[in-house]
């Protein structure tokens, strides 16, 4: 398989603090790390499951396509990460595929990441992260 | 942690053919079983991804939920299942937390699995699944 993992889902929320203890309370863990990626602007709390990660964010500004999220859809399941080796050559064999993006740039995310999104107009409706641990 | 892996993702198509293409083509690999569970109305295919599954889920008749999400949230994601050892205990766990379930009597699910759903005004808008392994 090219999209070898799930590496996180990321979760939108209004209250990360509320939403941190749920989650601990939940999954029977804690979180293990805190993080605002201040381009996205958000502020994020992950938690692990398995080999992957439960990634809570929470607007800090009104511009945040979280908030704008929220806004539309109310608190849910904002997008899937799947963890790739290389992500520019997973670009490529997409884009051959026929799947569009968002941006065919890869960005840096949160948790020393590159990433991209696919557009969820090509995907079911899903808003599908790849992404690549930086070297 | 209580909640040991993502066991998989539920994602609610219109099209199990089309969506089956769509999903080998993103994932790069096949889809290796496909299960209609008639209780559920509803026809499954899975796709192995890490130790996750991907299941995408089409109604079969209009009293299906999936059907009924589909008609109001479009094609997307529609729950998320996650890997528990005693299900009948992490019921009594997550329910002295304060967590509300759809049923607290597990039932029979797709993939030999006895599963339980909590209910989603309590996980912040998510539909999460618990499901154990059938003996």
């Amino acid at each position: 398989m090219n999209l070898r993992k799930i590496e996180h889902l990321g979760i939108a929320v209004k209250d990360l603090e509320a939403s941190k203890k749920l989650f601990a309370a939940l999954l029977g863990t804690t979180c293990y790390k805190e993080e605002e990626v201040a381009s996205e602007h958000v502020k994020t709390a992950f938690f692990g499951t398995g080999e992957s990660k439960v990634e809570l964010l929470q607007a800090t500004s009104p511009q945040s396509p979280i908030g704008k999220f929220i806004e539309k859809k109310g608190e849910g399941i904002h997008h899937i990460a799947f963890d790739v080796a290389d992500i520019d050559a997973e670009i490529t064999r997409l884009k051959a595929e026929g799947f569009q993006f968002i941006s065919e740039t890869p960005k840096d995310g949160a948790d020393n990441k590159r990433i991209v999104f696919l557009h969820p107009k090509s995907t079911n409706g899903i808003l599908v992260e790849l992404c690549q641990e930086r070297k």
